[in-house]
């Protein structure tokens, strides 16, 4: 049976999409930093990236981005001055595998060089989660033959390199750079937003005849091992790399230095080694799989009898340890968490509807630093909301570190260079009701009063506030509307009363309403400073209570079916059968003019509204819509975000098959590449989505106020689903067999 | 006296404004590439470039740019573990000189370490002018003190980087790299256009204690030297580099490679160095002054009297030099020469109206080859007209190596990150006709038949076939207009009936129609040829001859006074005693949208077609004209292209006073930074207008059918004005004293 926590290739294929797609597989990471998957040697046109969490630099038109940092991979390896890279030489054998239960990236390679060198090169990268500041790298080279079986010259060139970009756009300028006795350093600094990062690195070797050498320099400072290797014998080296930022604190090089020298100190300590020659790998490598072991004791899940959902399964959850910090409040997660340049990394509605879920009943911790994230921007949200005219908080569509709209105004196609504008920063508004739920949610599980007490309820009211705002009242009819919104669905622009957007805005505003009373019954003074604070007048709470009850809400009152926003179905459908075998989305065939004027969706919009408030509705009507709108959803080129989830609700309704087909697409979107761009980056929304798919869509599970139940449906050959959550403190293990 | 061709600085100014407008300035180039005057040893935040002629990579919403090769000039000096750069240690002294003369950069500097070694360093830089593809940087270190006496450890690394950008996006990618028993070599390409460049080093000493390492890199390969110098003695290096593309044909490493060794063999033949240290430096600085002397003895211009002027204007003959190719007709000169990203390289019709009568009227080969650049042009020119709607050729407003359109449809605000439409791209057409009078006055000055038979005619007529059908007939008056157009002055935008478009466009048919006339009387057969192939049947000349007597030039018949187009006279004037003191231009004040409602110019509009023309008008138009235009035009803030311009006119109307006022403005825009931007590249129309302005403004020169004729208007001071030009093939000394 196949080990199903592993990803594996088998062989190297040349195709640079492909190459790069692996790059994002192959990721290793532990949240403060990921290193994408390149090879250590280099290889033409590759798309190196080290992203550290919350570390941004400006860049035109999109604002910032994360700054795609020094390279710390590189390993130049050179015998009898051939260099060995996979597009020289010969390649005899080849694999490479991640191993998701420990975070380990392994390469095997069989290689000969022209002159007919054969070489056996392992090599083994990980990013310690026992210790977010370090990356290491071991490196073995055997000599299989040589010409006339003579000994070979070996050369190991370890670098730190700063001509990377994100794509080509360089961030970091060398400050200095220098060495210790046994440490080379890089200091650099972000040209712009001025983060300082200081990288250090120590290679050593077992090889008591290698001659080591310091080479300084400002854009590619290296270490070089010089040796001499017979016929069958092995050099194994080892690149440790610390990296502090002026974000951990101050004097980040000092910082890095004495850290990185305690590491050489504890494994010296731990083991035999030389102190010339400390090996720091097995004993760092200990630490590695203990800390992912104790990751995974909470947050695998397993499924039997289906090999590919299992590892597939495996794979999102540890993508989305990997995307954020145990311990960072000050940045949370991105589009594709640290991964890639795509959305460049900012933050979206993904993390709260997606992903949170996942954190809040496996990792509350985190899910509460995420949640924190958001509280700390209330300012920002504040302002945004004045600036637009109205009152409350209304939080950015796209999101870095101050809180800011950083969704550009305009994109420039890359191809024709002409400029299109950009809504979604204007009109998608369901971003501040998406966060208002997550941290509904959060306490519902979790039953973190404190935090409730402290933040949530601070920030239930503030947005509240805002869809009080937001909303306009039609006099004569005693009713409220809320008009000129993209949903969800972002093939329709300047949509009035969208249903999604405003039933999570009647949710915002019944339970911040909900969460004041409780505020007032448990902690009075709290609430009346909130009260003062918010300038929350008894009239302004009842017009609040007063536009919770009469948002307007398009749903036939006979059938059930909700409109997706008011006109909707007058548009006429689109004739589906004639775009059979397409291979772009329909609004890349219609135009983004065209497309708005029919009934096609491009992700889940209704039917994400009555996912998340699952609870609030009766089957009936959430078989209606489903059988509405699931035909009329591209899920194939719309949205990458959305067919995973749909397996909630369809499970519910039985759809089983239907479900587990969309849960596959979010499940295998990157290990396939079914969309085409995981180069830029993993989809880390679907991580959370498949996860959720599996314990609320399959397993089924509701918790309720005092307790939790289960409802499983059974995908063909799925045999059993295990996992665990916490509710209120209180680890459950579910473990459902067929 | 002061040395009257240097430009010099006294003390080092480490406000990174002033280094980056310094780095332009102190430019060394020969028109193959130029490189910025960054220091040998690199400063923090530096903008070092090297920008060869022609060599493009894409850039996003400008299309391309010219990419900014790997930088070679880097010098990197350790003492006894001290790294010598100008932001450590202590600067005792400093001076740098360029001499203009023959082209050599140097610099003077005594340095204290932090542990108080004193270092005398001196270093030279030339690009050859005698022989393109080389650049060579003599470097000589003297240890004047030292702790105690003891000798001090030097370690000189000598390197090329890949770590640089166009700001910063990077254009480059390794391709391989590596070394020979002597040289170093890099060879890389740029990211999109795949162009390759190969770039090998040598790096000698004459010190025969010190020892030399090749450092093998993809990043910043590098040779070392290392000695150990006691206090006295002087370690003399030299780096010499040299440079091909595939623009120069295939194979460039190996051809670099082979010419760098000739380059070798020649100095080490010429004189007694060791085969181990040869010296290139005193040999080849022989050809480069020989080089730059064969050059300034037709070029120079000398004007006694003012030391000021005089040095300005030989900086700016300089600049003209070191911008353009003598043999590549590939390209042409981009608006901030090879010496900046300011205009990524575009060309626009700076280089025909403000550049090329300097080199039709001194060098006429280059001319020739400017004007060719054109001609190969004409097919996309034809096929932008036709895609407009139009016949003939319609030349881009920005263009670089295919001819077409690079004008950027919008920019980007660098700072809010707004997207701003550009229309010049679509509406200003002058560029059209400022390049058909350019070769029609390249072939009055120089004669060149030959030329005009084989291109200029054909060019002519097909631009003038272009303003043919751009003309509307207005058949109820028998006229014919141009609406929709932005002059010259494009503070206004949509224009109708712009004075300055129109005559030059009617200027544009009189000439294609003479010129046909001439080849139909000299090469009837080439006039067959020419005439069936561009489909010029009798009544479409006809229609050209009827569009030129009848094309609407909005002038007052009575005062002679143009209106700069339809409607400007209605426009309200601007009380400019409201901004006195402003630090803007209008424009800026007022708003892109705003400033289209005042009677304030830009730059020369009308102005400069009657400079361009102004042997077509009689003196009272020129001063009727001048009194209306000259005070409502912004000359501080405005365009930095027609204050010197001015002086043309000026001159000729006795406003000698003025017109020296303005020249000084061109003359020392980039020596004194006066409009800020010269960190971004010299202004390389000023340099052609300050040329344009001694000669045909304060000199007085005009070329007629059978000779020339001068008429001095003598600046204050100014007692001497002597300089050369090429009349028909026959050289011509001006020679005027006061």
């Amino acid at each position: 049976m196949d080990n199903l926590w592993q990803i594996s290739e088998e062989s190297f294929d040349p195709n640079l999409k492909h190459i790069h797609s692996q790059e994002t597989v192959f990721t290793v990471g532990n949240g403060y930093f990921c290193t994408r998957g390149t090879f250590d040697e280099g290889y033409p046109h590759e798309s190196a990236a080290t992203l550290l969490f919350g570390v941004f630099d400006n860049v035109p038109i999109a604002k910032e981005e994360l700054a795609n940092a020094p390279d710390w991979v590189g390993l130049k390896l050179v015998v009898n001055g051939e260099r060995f890279r996979l597009d020289k030489g010969k390649l005899l054998a080849y694999t490479r595998t991640l191993d998701v239960q420990t975070g380990l990236l392994t390469r095997h390679v069989l290689w000969e060089s022209t002159s007919g060198i054969r070489l056996q090169v392992v090599s083994e990268r990980f990013a310690s989660l026992a210790d977010e500041h370090l990356g290491i790298i071991r490196y073995r080279v055997t000599i299989e033959e040589s010409p006339n079986q003579q000994p070979v010259e070996v050369n190991l060139r370890a670098s730190f390199n700063i001509a990377v970009g994100n794509y080509d756009l360089m961030h970091w300028a060398t400050q200095d750079q220098g060495h210790t006795q046994n440490l080379l350093w890089l200091r650099s600094e972000t040209k712009h937003t001025k983060v300082s990062l200081a990288q250090t690195m120590s290679f050593n070797t077992d090889d008591a005849q290698a001659k080591k050498e310091f080479a300084d320099s400002d854009v590619a400072p290296s270490i070089r091992l010089n040796s001499t290797l017979a016929p069958g014998a092995t050099l194994t080296a080892e690149k440790v790399v610390v990296m502090y930022t002026s974000r951990d604190g101050d004097e980040p090089l000092q910082t890095a230095l004495n850290h990185h020298q305690k590491i050489l100190g504890s494994a010296a300590e731990a083991t035999t080694n030389s102190p010339h020659h400390v090996f720091v790998y097995n004993y760092q490598y200990d630490r590695q799989i203990e800390a992912w072991q104790k990751y995974w004791q909470q947050a695998d899940v397993i499924i039997e009898g289906d090999d590919t959902a299992q590892i597939g399964i495996r794979y999102n959850i540890y993508q989305l340890r990997i995307s954020t910090s145990e311990h960072d409040s000050r940045y949370s997660i991105a589009a594709k968490g640290l991964t890639g340049f795509g959305y460049r990394g900012h933050i979206f509605h993904d993390t709260e509807i997606f992903m949170l879920p996942f954190f809040t009943y496996v990792l509350p911790d985190i899910a509460r630093n995420l949640l924190l994230y958001r509280y700390k921007l209330l300012p920002a949200a504040r302002q945004k909301a004045r600036s637009n005219g109205y009152a409350g908080a209304q939080y950015p569509w796209e999101s870095t570190l101050n809180g800011e709209e950083t969704t550009p105004s305009s994109i420039v196609h890359p191809e024709t260079g002409e400029v299109i504008p950009v809504l979604n920063g204007f009109l998608e508004l369901h971003i501040t009701s998406s966060i208002a739920h997550a941290v509904w949610e959060y306490w519902q599980v979790t039953g973190d009063d404190k935090f409730m007490r402290e933040y949530g309820v601070e920030l239930l009211l503030s947005t509240a506030m805002f869809w009080d705002s937001r909303a306009e009242k039609d006099e004569q009819e005693h009713q409220y509307e809320i008009k000129n919104v993209i949903g969800p669905d972002e093939w329709h622009e300047h949509v009035i009363n969208n249903a999604h957007t405003n039933m999570m805005a009647r949710n915002n505003l019944q339970t911040a309403l909900a969460a004041l009373h409780w505020l007032e019954n448990t902690a009075p003074t709290v609430a009346t400073t909130l009260i003062e604070q918010l300038d929350l007048n008894k009239q302004r709470l009842a017009h609040m209570q007063d536009v919770q009850e009469h948002l307007k809400i398009p749903q036939d009152k006979e059938t059930k079916l909700f409109e997706q926003f008011e006109g909707f179905f007058k548009l006429p459908t689109l004739d589906l059968e004639k775009y059979k075998g397409r291979k772009d989305s329909y609004q890349g065939i219609l135009g983004v003019e065209e497309i708005q004027k029919y009934q096609i969706v491009k992700q889940a919009d209704t039917l994400m509204m009555l996912t998340m408030l699952r609870q609030e509705f009766d089957l009936h009507t959430k078989q209606v819509n489903w059988d509405y709108y699931f035909p009329i959803t591209d899920h194939d080129y719309g949205s990458s975000l959305t067919p995973a989830l749909h397996a909630i609700l369809g499970s519910e309704l039985g759809h089983t098959e239907e479900s587990y087909h969309m849960f596959m697409k979010g499940a295998l979107v990157d290990l396939e590449n079914l969309r085409g761009n995981t180069p830029e980056g993993i989809h880390a929304a679907c991580a959370g989505a498949v996860w959720q798919a599996v314990v609320f869509g399959f397993a089924g599970l509701r918790v309720t106020s005092d307790g939790y139940t289960t409802n499983p449906h059974w995908p063909a050959n799925w045999q059993r689903v295990a996992f665990q959550f916490k509710q209120k403190g209180t680890s459950v293990s579910i473990d459902l067999h067929r």
